[in-house]
């Protein structure tokens, strides 16, 4: 059944249900995909930028994490250098459009997990990011 | 560091980065967390009302998902029959707080992946799960 919906390309993303937020999960359910978003939100665009953040991403992980972000369609990349290969990576409107989930996500660590950096703290760093892509 | 951190009781459930997302996603990050806060939501409350959610949330993974929940302050459980031992669950205020994150998720595939239940039809189950609460 599922294949015959996805075959008529009506479940597409989701996995397990039509519940939305199984959907998403389906997507970005794990311990390491949206920190990618919220880097490329952060204005970092290149492998090794991801890498640097201080989580320090593993390299398969993050690898395979952009191959998905692709295939769903909410990051996509540019080739910025021809030997060696190298790609930009960047958000698309599908992508910048999970700014609310982490924005959420912000805002209920800042209230329920001491020590988290504020989203003050935070929204600089967009504003930072933002002008630096104009 | 994290250890004494952690026995200061600084870093709690931070576990990469004092990134908000980050500590959220170390607490929630996975395919099924977040199902299941879900369902607290709709007022589901015992072991076998999670079951029967259309995923079909595994039995090792729905006791542990319970178990870590307990443990980040996010649920309580009450028990409420002896003989054998049954407990209902319930979102404590930090887990009820974890609304904004589900709202924003519904609106992101609503918004982008096809098929998926309306905000509407959900909030009319949230406005019959907090009926039935009263």
């Amino acid at each position: 059944m599922i294949r015959k919906l996805e075959a008529e390309g009506k479940t597409g993303d989701c996995l397990r249900s039509k519940c939305p937020v199984a959907c998403t999960l389906d997507m970005l359910g794990d311990k390491w995909t949206l920190l990618v978003v919220r880097d490329l939100l952060l204005g970092k665009s290149t492998y090794s930028e991801f890498q640097q953040s201080p989580e320090g991403i593993p390299t398969n992980i993050l690898a395979e994490r952009l191959k998905r972000l692709q295939a769903s369609g909410i990051v996509d990349r540019q080739l910025y250098q021809e030997r060696p290969k190298r790609y930009r990576y960047r958000l698309t409107d599908k992508g910048s459009d999970l700014y609310p989930v982490l924005s959420a996500m912000i805002d209920w660590a800042n209230r329920h997990v001491p020590g988290t950096v504020s989203r003050r703290r935070i929204e600089q760093l967009l504003g930072k990011a933002r002008t630096a892509a104009r």
